[in-house]
C-alpha cells in the first residue's frame, strides 16, 4: 500500500512537469487527413519513442506507407503474467475553421474554462492528453518497482482520424506478438467531470463521397436557368429525403441489426444524474434532432445516424455569381451499431441516391470505409480492475455507458485479436474535440495519470 | 453608298489589328466581384480612356467607391441630331473553376471551336469582345466622315457582374447630360452563328445569400449525432422544398406577376431554327429541367427561376471528418418576369426558409438585391434602323428573341432615364460565358464591328 501512495505523490507533486510533455506533444502538427501534414505525423511517432526510451523501454517505430506506429513491447519474468495491450493514436484532427479559434491550436495555452484549469490545442483531449495519462502512469510504476507486472504491448498509431490503413498491415504481420488477455484504451469521456465511466459499447463507422455532375460544364443562370439541371438542387433533394418526418433514416434496410435496447441497461441510462434541457443548451440548442420519441442515451449510443459532415459546390466566394454549376459535393458518414452490415448499408446508400438522380444525370462515388458497431462482455477481472482502480482514484463506481464515436481498432482488436477492450477515458462533454478551442482538464490528466497507475498497480 | 464600302473594306482590312486591340483588353484581369482585382479595373478603364482619346474623343473617368466608370460624350453641331446611349462593361465574372480552363484565362489565345476561329479568354464574349465591336464601329465613322451623324454619350462600366452600385450614383449625377433617345447596348446573343438576334425582352434578377444557425460549434458527430440538428441537413431541406414535383417554385406569390406568354411571340418561337435534343446534348443533359410541359423559350425567356448558385458546410477538405457543422450557407439567385415584384418576393423566401428552421435553429441574411424584368416596344426608327442594318451585314433579318439573363442597366435606362434599350449582340450560346474556356467568334467580332457601323452610318 505504501508504494501506491509513494506513486500517487510523486505523480501530484510532477505535475507541472507533465503538463510541460504534454505541452511539447501538443506542439506537434500531426494532422493525418491532410497529406502535407506527413512530416509532423512522423515527428510525433519519434517524439513518442523517444519519451518511451527515457522510461527504459525499448520502443520501435513500424513503416509503411502510411503514418508509422509506435509499438513498445514489454515481456514480464513472471510465470502466467498477464498480457495487456495497451492503444492509443498520436493523430488529430484538421484545426479549420481555424478562424474561430482563441489561440493557435498548436501553441498549447493553459486558461481557466468554467473555472477549470484547462490546456488548450488541438489534440489536447483527442487524443494526446489521454495517451501521455496510461503512458506517464507506466513510467511511474516502472520507476517504483523496477519492472512492470505484465507483459505489455502498447500500440501508439498516427491515422486514428483518417481511417487507420497501416494498423492492419502492422496487425497482420505482428499478429503472433500481439497476443494479449485484454486492451486498454483511454480514448472515451467520463460521465461529467466528478464521475467517472467505462464504456461497454461502441458505434461502428461508415463514410462516403459523392458527387453529383448535372450539366457538362458550369452555365450562366440568365441563359439556362430554367432548363439546366442544378447539382445543388438534386444533391439537397437527394439528402433532405434521406430523413423521414420522424427523423428517422429512410435508406433501404438500414435498421436491419439495430437491437431494442435491454431493460437493465436502459434502468442504468435512467440511474445517470442527466438534464436533458442543459446539455441541448451546451450545444445551442433547444430540441434534440434525429428520431422522434427516443431517449438522447438510445439517439447517441444506441440507434445509427446518418449525418452530412460537407457539401459543396458551385459559387463560394464572395459575391453573387450567376451560375449553375456542373458538380456538387456531400460528405457523409453513418454511425452504426448493433449488427448492422455496412456493406448492405452502403449499396442501399448508393441505390438511394442513384434512384433520386434525373435522368442523364451521374454520380461519382469517391469510396466508402466503415468499421462495425461493438459491445463488451463487463463482467472479466480486466473490467472489476479497472473499475476498482477509478473508485479509488475518484470516490465513486464508474458509471456504464454507450460510446456515440467510433473506435476503430478495439472492432479490430475483437476481430483479429479475439479479445475485449476496457475503455477508461477522462475526457469531457465540453473538451470541444474535432472543434475549435479543444482542451483537456488539468485535472482529468492528473488524475488520469493516477487512476492508470492504481489500474496497473492491481497486478502486482 | 461608297463611303459605308469604303469603311467596311477598312475594317476588314485591318481585322488583325482589331483582334490585337481586343487581346490587350483581355489581358486585363478586371473580375469585379472579388476585391482582390480592383487595380486591375482601373486598369481597364484607364485602357478604355486612352483608346477612346485615340480617337479624338474626350472620355473621362468617374470615380467613386467601387469600380470606375468611363464616360465618353460627343455633342453633334447638327440640328436635331438624336442622341444616343451607348452602354457596354468592361469588368468579367471570376475564373473559377481554374482547373478547367485550357489555357490562362487572361492570357487570349486564337483557337479553332468547332471549325471556328476563336478567341478564347475570360470576358472575350462577356463583354469585352462585345463592347469592342461598337467602341471600334465608331473610330471608323470617325475616321471617314470626321464626325459623328448624332450625339453621344458612352458608358463603359465596371460593376456589371457585382451588382452596378456605382453606376446609380453616376447616372444621379449626371441625369441631365445623359438626356438620350435611345439606348444601343451590345452584351446579348445572336440566335445562331448565321442568324442575328434583337432582344425584346430580359428576365430580372434578384440574389440573396444566407446562412443555417445549427448548434453553437462543430460538433463531433460520434458524441452527438443523433441529436445534434445538422445545419446542412436543415438547408437541403430548405432548397429541397423550394421545388414542387412539376418543377415549379413554391414560394408564396412567387408567380403573381407573371404574363402568359402572347400567342405572336409563341408563333415568332415556333418559327426558330431550333432543335430541343441538340440544345440539351449540348449541356450534357438528356432531359430539360424547370417547369413540366413548358417550351425551352418560355423556360429561359418568359418564366422566372429559383437558382442555387452556390452551397456550404461542413468539411469540404481532402478525407473524412467526423464533424457536425455549426453552419452552412447557400447563394441563390431568381431570374424574374413581367411584373414580378422582387421585394415581395424576396420576403416571401425569407419567410420560406423561416418556417423551415427547426425551433432553436436560425438564419442569416446576408442582404439582397434585384433588377426588375423588362420589355420593349419594337416599332421605334431605332430597332428599325438596327434591325436593316443587321440585314445587310448578314443577309437575313434579325428573329426578335427573349433574354434569359439579366442587364439591369437596361432597366435603370427605362426608369431613370425613360428611353428603351436596343439590344444587339454577336454573342453564341456555345460562348461559354461565365463558364471556363469563354470564348468569341472571330466573325462575331469582326461582323460585329462591321454592324455596328452600318447602324451609326444609317443616322448621316
Amino acid at each position: 500500500m505504501q508504494k501506491i501512495k509513494n506513486i500517487l505523490s510523486k505523480i501530484d507533486e510532477s505535475s507541472d512537469k507533465n503538463i510541460e510533455i504534454l505541452k511539447d506533444f501538443l506542439k506537434i502538427r500531426s494532422i493525418s487527413t491532410i497529406p502535407d501534414y506527413a512530416e509532423e505525423c512522423n515527428n510525433a511517432a519519434k517524439w513518442l519513442k523517444k519519451l518511451l526510451e527515457s522510461f527504459g523501454l525499448s520502443p520501435l517505430i513500424y513503416e509503411s506507407e502510411g503514418h508509422p506506429i509506435v509499438y513498445c513491447e514489454y515481456i514480464s519474468d513472471k510465470k502466467d503474467a498477464e498480457t495487456i495491450l495497451f492503444y492509443g493514436h498520436y493523430d488529430v484532427q484538421p484545426v479549420d475553421p481555424i478562424e474561430l479559434w482563441n489561440s493557435d491550436p498548436f501553441t498549447p495555452t493553459i486558461s481557466k474554462v468554467d473555472g477549470e484549469d484547462c490546456i488548450v490545442a488541438r489534440g489536447a483531449s483527442d487524443d494526446k492528453g489521454q495517451v501521455l495519462t496510461f503512458v506517464l502512469a507506466i513510467k511511474y510504476l516502472i520507476d517504483e518497482f523496477g519492472e512492470l507486472p505484465f507483459s505489455m504491448k502498447l500500440i501508439i498509431e498516427g491515422e486514428e482520424e483518417c481511417g487507420s490503413k497501416t494498423l492492419p498491415l502492422f496487425l497482420g504481420e505482428y499478429k503472433e506478438r500481439l497476443n494479449a488477455d485484454i486492451g486498454y484504451v483511454c480514448d472515451t469521456s467520463m460521465w461529467d467531470k466528478n464521475t467517472p465511466a467505462i464504456t461497454r459499447s461502441l458505434r461502428g463507422l461508415l463514410s462516403e463521397e459523392f458527387e453529383i455532375i448535372g450539366p457538362n460544364r458550369d452555365l450562366h443562370s440568365g441563359e439556362f436557368g430554367g432548363v439546366a439541371w442544378n447539382p445543388i438542387r438534386v444533391i439537397s433533394n437527394i439528402l433532405a429525403n434521406v430523413y423521414d418526418e420522424s427523423g428517422a433514416v429512410t435508406i433501404e434496410d438500414f435498421y436491419d441489426g439495430v437491437k431494442k435496447v435491454d431493460e437493465d441497461i436502459i434502468e442504468d441510462w435512467n440511474k445517470l444524474n442527466f438534464n436533458e434541457k442543459e446539455y441541448l443548451s451546451k450545444i445551442g440548442q433547444k430540441t434534440s434532432a434525429g428520431e422522434l420519441n427516443r431517449l438522447i442515451f438510445e439517439k447517441t449510443w444506441s440507434r445509427p445516424t446518418f449525418e452530412i459532415n460537407g457539401i459543396f459546390g458551385g459559387y463560394t466566394d464572395e459575391g453573387t455569381k450567376t451560375v449553375i454549376p456542373s458538380k456538387a459535393s456531400a460528405k457523409i458518414t453513418c454511425r452504426l451499431v448493433g449488427n448492422q452490415e455496412p456493406e448492405i448499408i452502403i449499396k442501399n446508400i448508393h441505390k438511394f441516391i442513384r434512384n433520386k438522380l434525373p435522368e442523364g444525370m451521374k454520380v461519382n462515388f469517391k469510396g466508402f470505409d466503415y468499421c462495425k458497431a461493438i459491445e463488451f462482455n463487463t463482467d472479466s477481472q480486466y473490467f472489476k480492475a479497472a473499475s476498482l482502480a477509478i473508485e479509488e482514484e475518484w470516490g465513486i463506481a464508474p458509471v456504464y455507458t454507450g460510446g456515440g464515436g467510433s473506435i476503430p481498432i478495439v472492432e479490430v482488436f475483437k476481430s483479429e485479436l479475439n479479445i475485449d477492450t476496457v475503455l477508461v477515458g477522462f475526457a469531457l462533454d465540453d473538451d470541444r474535440i474535432h472543434s475549435p478551442n479543444e482542451k483537456y482538464n488539468i485535472s482529468s490528466y492528473t488524475k488520469g495519470i493516477k487512476t492508470w497507475a492504481r489500474i496497473i498497480y492491481k497486478f502486482y
